[in-house]
């Protein structure tokens, strides 16, 4: 049976200065016990593309993924050449459903499936703004990952339903939730709704002990949707 | 009467390898016509945020802005944490209206108020997959334009009825239109339906003159909707 660490997937998006010395001896911590890594924008505005292969390298030896959460949104050409710079220095990069597949999505999954790079999807947020525009569009956005068929799906934790829905329609992707921790939903309320992977961020990075913090949503999880 | 080249934005996103020296002299050339540039992930990625704040620096002394086009698409505090890193680097952000108001655009808008940074929210994009889902979402997406009150929104010249109807839902608000060149639209598409700036890419920075393509750009425009 796979480690429960594999099911977690933390989010690197701190803001305060910490070195990429610092991050890179945490992420090892954290992918030694079989976790994953995701590093939003924040992360490359401070450490470059040079500082996502970085963790690409440490976490890749311990078979964890390094997700790049950019949540690209643009016309195809223009994500393709944003990906195109992290070849070789990420498994997954997210981007959003909404911006469509024809001259969208299509052109960066092409592209993805050349490098071997997996692609993710949004599908919802966890903010409550998520249910002003998102939320109402939600079977064309289904539509487009229809099409699209990416390796992953974002839905969020703080919904469930919305997971559960995800689940029901697309029982071949895989399910990340973030809003795990600091936006409120609890350690396994995505997992037992069906969902692969947790994303937390802030209740483990910004915890006085990280790697405590992570073996303590492994624990709630394993006691919540069992081990 | 205001130059007219002070319509136009030029967009660098060109992802050859060129210098940042030769890119500032070029940006400089345009700026001092009146012109305006639009920086994206692609220039980030490669000449980081220091590249960003050496265009505007090169820019700003000619009155022209610096609008940086990350299409941001996440929640608020993390749209919020990007943009704080280019504070005193660029004269105007872009997002996405369809993130929504709470936690999301409300957390960023309140940022740049502050930081005397202005908004720019996407209505509608340029390719054909905005027909998939934005399109039918657009009322949505105008509600959340409404309550944001941005300082500008982004509505393609590829389709001059959505450039008019945000002119007509939102008469008080700067109309940037994407899909002039390269993409199919002409110069005066916009323009002429009421948008304020027309965003011209590799029609300009892949000519082999791109000064003068800026200036046969500004003639068109002249031509088709008067000086």
């Amino acid at each position: 049976m796979e480690s429960i660490y594999r099911r977690i997937v933390v989010a690197v998006d701190r803001d305060d200065e910490v070195g990429l010395y610092t991050l890179k001896q945490l992420a090892e911590r954290f992918c030694e016990r079989g976790s994953h890594l995701k590093l939003g924008l924040p992360f490359v505005l401070e450490y470059g593309v040079r500082g996502v292969r970085e963790m690409f390298s440490v976490c890749g030896d311990h078979g964890s993924m390094v997700i790049l959460d950019l949540k690209m949104a643009d016309i195809g050409a223009i994500m393709r050449m944003i990906a195109s710079k992290f070849r070789g220095a990420a498994s997954a990069v997210i981007a959003h459903a909404f911006v469509g597949y024809n001259s969208g999505l299509r052109d960066l999954k092409e592209a993805l499936d050349e490098w071997g790079v997996k692609l993710v999807l949004v599908a919802s947020m966890s903010h409550p703004g998520s249910r002003e525009v998102l939320d109402h569009c939600m079977e064309r956005i289904f539509e487009v990952i229809d099409r699209t068929r990416p390796w992953g799906v974002v839905a969020p934790a703080t919904r469930p339903t919305v997971v559960a829905s995800v689940k029901a329609r697309f029982p071949y992707v895989r399910i990340l939730s973030p809003g795990v921790g600091a936006q409120g939903a609890k350690p396994g309320d995505a997992i037992c709704s069906g969902a692969d992977y947790e994303i937390v961020g802030r209740y483990i990075t910004k915890s006085p002990e990280p790697v405590k913090a992570l073996d303590r949503v492994v624990e709630e999880l394993k006691r919540r949707c069992g081990g």
